[in-house]
């Protein structure tokens, strides 16, 4: 795939950034990703579009013009530096697909479209007050005026509103909620991503097809108090100690997590910060602060309603007990979305028909799937095994991984 | 007890600091204390003595001059912004009690000593390369060369070495290892000190006498190394979490303590630090590190050397089950103190001749009675209640209780 690999290595050389690469949403690494496409897409005779969001879709006409057609997408973003692949494999995935189906002369039975998103990664790049999909929400109608403003470029102190008419586009029209994409003119969303866990190397299989996206139930900044004692001179009962009194919080949650596992179901837990106050604490002193965070994710939203209810019983059984205080604040919720399970099933037979070992399952991270899930698209996810994880520069993904991936991908968006 | 007032409100008043006092060792705030117990001391006809390590010795001879005395004392110095009480108390309840057999005429049966130690909170002042308690381990000829050397003012820089010479005494004859106190010269250390803890508080109990000085057993530099990977795509089975790991090694210890206590022993277990690295942690990031102390606390060596063997082998179980490596480094070991049998008795029978309500019970500091019974002095304590810990401007240690604790004090170093 000779153009896939130019367009890789292009998008590498061009948004290099030390060891990895750079592509800040609505800055010039995503643009520079953004002109690429839409130029080798002109080249390659596809009709190209940019929508007042500044996302990008590059359509080949299909047989039946005022048939449904068939939209496939990622983005074309990317954490500070981070790696070549999250994202950007999806876009041009679709790309590849357009030019082979093109090359072959024979229009495909219906239009298809390929979407490259922006602001998926915006997490990033504009702080915690926003939603974050920035692009494939406001494609959708579902970016809010007030995201726009809340949201803050954590470098340039602007909000995403300016940097949105920086870039050309039309920050008025997004807050009032206008839509690019007309939800009957489509058959269903497809997505092709690199894996960013380890399950289908580990399980030395080349592709996944997602079974759904797991929905998230998140305390941002959690706190434990208790008071600060003398670690020798006080006796236990007189004791309100948060570090021991988090331990426990932590250790029976992951014991909460165990059950769920045995009982068969889908669920993570982690604990991704949890520190004692560097201003106060000491080695001779009892801990009278800890603070931590909790992520849980599950595709199952009764989980996470139980594991939610499960934190909150325990903290106060706990607090009771150790004569602490919780401040846990209220609990972040990101619904699961189920991917469609017509798409699921196509791909599945199609990844029969080309003997690809395809593996059923979820999809721990987010990704622009679920809200076309959400607008009411039929949406589904092919995954591309990975090593390394994501949103670092050691991805790495093998081409002949990503062509299996491709070829599963344009089975469907050639039907 | 006007002298006692006297004394405490003027040695506030010259050592403010802030909130709190400050009284450096081997620094200005120290040497006010030393200089102001001395002029009083003279002024009371008590004979004074400065040692080479600046401890100072106020002597009130009795009937029979050879026979050998009691020594009794305490320390000068605080920590930065402490109280009032911690330390000084113990010197002035001695200078109260010369001063009282003094006006009464008659001597004692045998010499008393009065010390005012020095730099028993240094490791509040010259970091943690040293094993504190300067003066006392100075005086009985147990402070080494290499620690004169590698305790380092936190603020000037300079050696303790240094700050010994510039306060006028003979760092030399410190290194040298010579002694000040003559063991078989003296009958035993008695030491009146506040209680850093909430025990005589809480029982409502004026006064305490201590049973032993708990023993430690310290990592200050634990850490658990696991593998930072995607909170939401990586599977439990490829997680390799350092804080769930520690959170458990906290809990199982904290449960192995609920039990030594069930069993009557004596311990405390204090995490003081625990921390993600703040470089690398989020929310969405399975934690690949966390940092942790353990503080071990037992009058009894026995517990400390099982805890320490629990604390290893959970590690090591737990480092297995959860694909974490657990680098604990060495337990730094400080072997607890019991306190003399003989004048425990002598205390608690004074006390009910007084009709004193003592409680017996272990001091969770370290004091300064430790090294002179490491020397082989017996050696006791009493305890004045005192509220909201020590180490702190908020010491309330209330003057009738000190007057208990003092005339409990004299009667014994009146025999």
């Amino acid at each position: 795939m000779p153009l896939a690999v130019d367009l890789f290595d292009t998008l590498r050389t061009e948004t290099v950034d030390g060891e990895g690469v750079s592509r800040e949403s609505y800055g010039a690494g995503e643009q520079f990703a953004h002109d690429l496409l839409r130029k080798t897409a002109a080249t390659l005779g596809l009709k190209t579009r940019v929508d007042f969001a500044g996302n990008l879709y590059m359509t080949l006409a299909g047989r039946d013009r005022s048939a449904p057609g068939w939209i496939a997408g990622s983005h074309l973003d990317s954490v500070p530096m981070g790696g070549n692949y999250d994202g950007a494999a999806g876009v041009i995935a679709g790309l590849v697909v357009l030019a082979a189906l093109r090359r072959c002369g024979e229009p495909p039975p219906r239009d298809i479209t390929v979407m490259g998103i922006r602001g998926e990664e915006a997490s990033s790049w504009y702080g915690g007050s926003h939603n974050g999909h920035l692009g494939s929400r406001a494609a959708l109608g579902m970016l809010s005026a007030s995201e726009l403003q809340a949201a803050v470029n954590s470098r340039s102190g602007r909000t995403l509103a300016q940097h949105v008419a920086d870039a050309g586009f039309d920050a008025e029209a997004i807050a009032a909620g206008r839509t690019a994409l007309e939800r009957e003119r489509f058959l269903g969303y497809l997505e092709l991503h690199i894996e960013q866990g380890p399950v289908l190397e580990n399980r030395a299989l080349p592709v996944g097809i997602v079974t759904g996206i797991r929905g998230s139930a998140r305390l941002r900044s959690a706190r434990c108090v208790g008071e600060y004692t003398h670690s020798g001179a006080v006796p236990h009962e007189y004791r309100s100690d948060a570090v021991l009194a988090t331990a426990e919080l932590c250790y029976r949650l992951d014991k909460a997590w165990e059950d769920v596992r045995r009982a068969g179901g889908d669920l993570v837990f982690t604990v991704g910060k949890l520190y004692t106050d560097p201003k106060a604490h000491a080695l001779t002193k009892v801990p009278g602060e800890a603070s931590f965070t909790i992520d849980l994710r599950s595709q199952d939203s009764g989980t996470l309603d139980m594991m939610m209810a499960r934190t909150r019983a325990l903290a106060d059984e706990i607090a009771q007990r150790n004569r602490v205080r919780f401040e846990l604040g209220e609990f972040n919720l990101q619904e699961p979305s189920v991917m469609d399970q017509g798409l699921r099933d196509m791909l599945a037979r199609e990844a029969q028909g080309l003997a690809i070992d395809a593996l059923a399952m979820p999809s721990g991270a987010g990704h622009d799937a679920q809200d076309f899930e959400r607008a009411g698209f039929p949406a589904a996810m092919i995954f591309v095994r990975n090593a390394h994880g994501s949103h670092n520069p050691h991805e790495a993904m093998d081409m002949t991984d990503f062509a299996l991936g491709t070829q599963l991908l344009a089975r469907v968006l050639a039907t």
